[in-house]
């Protein structure tokens, strides 16, 4: 198996820095004394389609050869990563097919097809979704573009971890959510290369813990039915992303869908952003085992901002 | 009656920069393109206790004489300029006591009480309310801290635009919300001041809009019948603001609550930050009249994110 290194992430960062936004990292005196630690936020929620996924989607197709891109690009999702690979496809010239279930809210096919992306609708199984890939990736040449078991997705979306030590320095804990886990692969790659003597944790929720099961176990759990408000963490690791984080992680931290919630009102209503229920599973994480963290430097990763207004979950 | 120059404003900053935010200057491309101009957000909401009124609330008590502030500070108020003193007289070793109605929200008298100050609850007329506060400072000897009217409030409201100019450079025009008019007349000075060539616009919800009329007919309204979501903006001009507005400002821009409310959750969406209504009154006057703002580089203060997340307006 192929894994990234620090230096193809830092590759990865020159390649995607003149196409991705740095986000700002935020702190909260009032968090900090509630948390009884010093916290760090990097808000993705800021990035380009609000999510961090655009930092990989846009390595991905900066790292294939021009003449790989003229079919296009495709993938299924029907959440960040679709909207990361339509924005990245418009902006690098390329087109990009999204397979998305059929039941997808008519907000998230608008905002793909906002990005110039073609749709191809299937059945709402995962069998259904991976045949449609197939058959249109045959017939039309198109390059799939993985949303987390692919090499140059985990560098991209570690470079939101190296801008965060960039900015802040060192630290001693750094948190990611945990879904395919494209993210805290990439995270725990730049953190545990640049600060070795610290500690990467995943966030997941109860409702979708098969990393925390698959690290406790040893042996990944390949499926789970996902029951959680944390839209973006339900799917399961891939060969890929668990052996890195088996081997970088310290551990995977998980919370109910109500530690969530009530960790994104108070994001919202103490630092007056928008982040997601997966973003906020990070901080749910922190509050649950404050005393891992007492004192300490400790880095979240904000994954992203993508709400429904008109459907909040409180 | 005696104007604040800019020199005050300059010296309010000095005094209170060590105890405020210096917000972030937030944009949008997506915003850019959909109004035609070129917006810079002033992000007040990031202030302490959410709001602009923190500017103006310490250096009022950073002004007074250290004697006066021993007998403690009070104001009546059931919106940010509460919370914003009591934190400020907190932070200065001194007591504010504040006469809030008491039909006011639990989340608001909690909020304030969070900071440390009294509370005293009065009947929810503007009678009742003026003859609590005179009765509690006849008898306790604490300093009254007008909202608004009042010379170093206007001082220190004003330092969000310095800072905005400090950071951005020449603006076109600046856009803020009028309530009192104590922020419009602070920015209108720091605008006039520094960019002698830039333009001022209030932007005034249509179901508070006693500014828009005094400006119109060169008379003070001196009361309405507030009815509009921008609850920080159902209060009308003093003769000190109108007459700085008078002065400094081109035109107030009314809009109505429709167009408030799509202008919050346009910015709630898009740029994945909170604002409350009051903030995004500027926004929706710069949209209502695009034809005046086409091609400009345009200021606007966000004044505040202080909104019942149980509780929102669509």
């Amino acid at each position: 198996m192929n894994i990234p290194q620090i230096n193809h992430l830092q590759e990865a960062h020159k390649r995607i820095k003149p196409f991705v936004h740095r986000t700002p990292v935020l702190t909260s005196h009032y968090l900090n004394s509630l948390l009884g630690c010093e916290v760090f936020f990097k808000c993705e929620n800021f990035q380009k389609v609000g999510a961090f996924k655009f930092r990989g989607a846009t390595n991905a197709l900066l790292s294939l050869p021009p003449e790989q891109l003229r079919n296009g690009v495709a993938t299924h999702s029907s959440g960040n990563h679709a909207q990361a690979l339509a924005l990245a496809a418009k902006l690098l010239g390329t087109k990009a097919t999204i397979i998305m279930p059929n039941n997808s809210p008519n907000v998230k096919k608008n905002a793909v097809a906002g990005y110039g992306a073609d749709i191809i609708l299937c059945e709402p199984t995962l069998e259904s979704r991976e045949q449609t890939l197939r058959q249109f990736v045959s017939k039309s040449g198109a390059i799939f573009v993985h949303p987390y078991d692919n090499f140059n997705i985990i560098c991209g979306q570690g470079t939101a971890a190296i801008e965060l030590i960039e900015e802040v320095g060192s630290l001693d804990t750094v948190v990611a959510p945990v879904g395919g886990g494209g993210l805290l692969s990439g995270t725990s790659i730049a953190t545990k290369s640049l600060l070795p003597n610290s500690k990467v944790f995943g966030a997941e929720p109860l409702g979708a813990d098969d990393a925390a099961r698959s690290l406790r176990s040893g042996v990944r759990v390949e499926s789970i039915i996902a029951n959680t408000v944390a839209d973006g963490l339900r799917t399961t690791l891939s060969e890929l992303t668990f052996s890195i984080i088996k081997q970088n992680v310290q551990d995977i931290i998980t919370v109910d869908d109500q530690a969530i919630i009530s960790a994104m009102k108070l994001i919202w209503e103490r630092m007056k952003i928008i982040v997601e229920p997966s973003s906020a599973t990070a901080l749910a994480a922190v509050a649950a085992e404050k005393e891992k963290f007492a004192g300490c430097r400790v880095g979240i990763i904000l994954s992203g901002g993508n709400v429904d207004l008109d459907n909040l979950p409180w």
